[in-house]
């Protein structure tokens, strides 16, 4: 199953494509980020991250596209352009009547490290892993959007009803487990100086 | 000056097309809303809004577009769908090259009432008033669209700056004193019963 996951954002909209099997296995087929200039036109880099988006929708015909569901706790301004670009990304895989899945934070960070407030190293830490990584990957956002599609796909098949994706199987339950356990004492070492 | 306003919004989301003329006067072209399902999920709502937003830009290839500057100050749910609505707006009419301003309702309602606290029913009369319609426009939607659509065909030619949007000339504060003299009074009689 090829699922996009897109970590929405105006001024960076991460990205990230991976491909998973039923043994939940996965692979990573493209990463990255889709940058805007701050200082352009909203409406100028609104249009610049529907033909990103596009272009990602052309270039991989994904079976799913999940998207981050944005919260507005954080800077109001900063979440307007968030909603603006999620709403484009939504809409662009919508219109090609690709299913579009929306997981929260702790949906992502739950599904991919054990628990649902880890931090962002440990999500890198976790999809690095998971798919095989030489390194984490970066930025921050690209590291979201793969996990929020991996998140997905381990979702997705099992539980197609809306109102019920905060229920786990008991497979994935017992790999929660299982990866939880792997991550019990997170290394917090910082490079040699 | 063909214009359309656009009062975004995920469950209605309001419209008017006018022509300006340069002496002011103002002609009604188009008004409405475009509803969608809360029950439906939020993708096919998004695909539905660009759709007619699509066919709006189709009908009167306007000559701009003005959106409402969506805050955050209300429901934060709410604000998020208008906020995604609002972004697929600008995004179609920005991909096909139609110059796209934002007002904030303040600076809606000043242009239009002559003060930028005027209540829905006096910015609902004064659009009545401004394109000589039979009836105040219906609902508050629509006529918020129209007022929007307005204050940028007043505003637009004499301020392309962006960043210059709040001061008025000479004749836009001339004319906007006489509305404020037109409605000093505005009146709240309600219907007999």
């Amino acid at each position: 199953m090829l699922v996009l996951g897109i970590d929405p954002g105006l001024t960076r909209c991460g990205y990230g494509v991976v491909d998973a099997a039923a043994d939940r296995s996965a692979r990573l087929v493209d990463v990255g980020v889709l940058r805007t200039d701050p200082a352009e036109p909203v409406e100028r880099r609104l249009t610049a991250i529907r033909a990103g988006i596009e272009a990602l929708l052309d270039a991989h015909a994904p079976d799913a596209v999940a998207v981050e569901r944005v919260f507005s706790q954080h800077n109001v301004r900063t979440v307007m352009g968030t909603a603006q670009a999620a709403g484009i990304a939504i809409e662009r895989a919508a219109a090609r009547g690709i299913p579009v899945a929306h997981h929260t934070p702790s949906e992502v960070k739950a599904a991919v490290t054990g628990y649902g407030d880890a931090d962002k190293r440990q999500v890198a830490a976790m999809v690095q892993r998971i798919l095989r990584l030489p390194a984490p990957p970066k930025p921050a956002d690209a590291a979201d959007a793969l996990a929020l599609a991996l998140c997905h796909a381990w979702r997705a098949p099992s539980r197609p009803a809306p109102g019920s994706s905060d229920a786990l199987t008991p497979a994935q339950a017992a790999w929660r487990e299982a990866e939880r356990a792997a991550t019990a004492t997170p290394r917090r070492a910082r490079p040699p100086r």
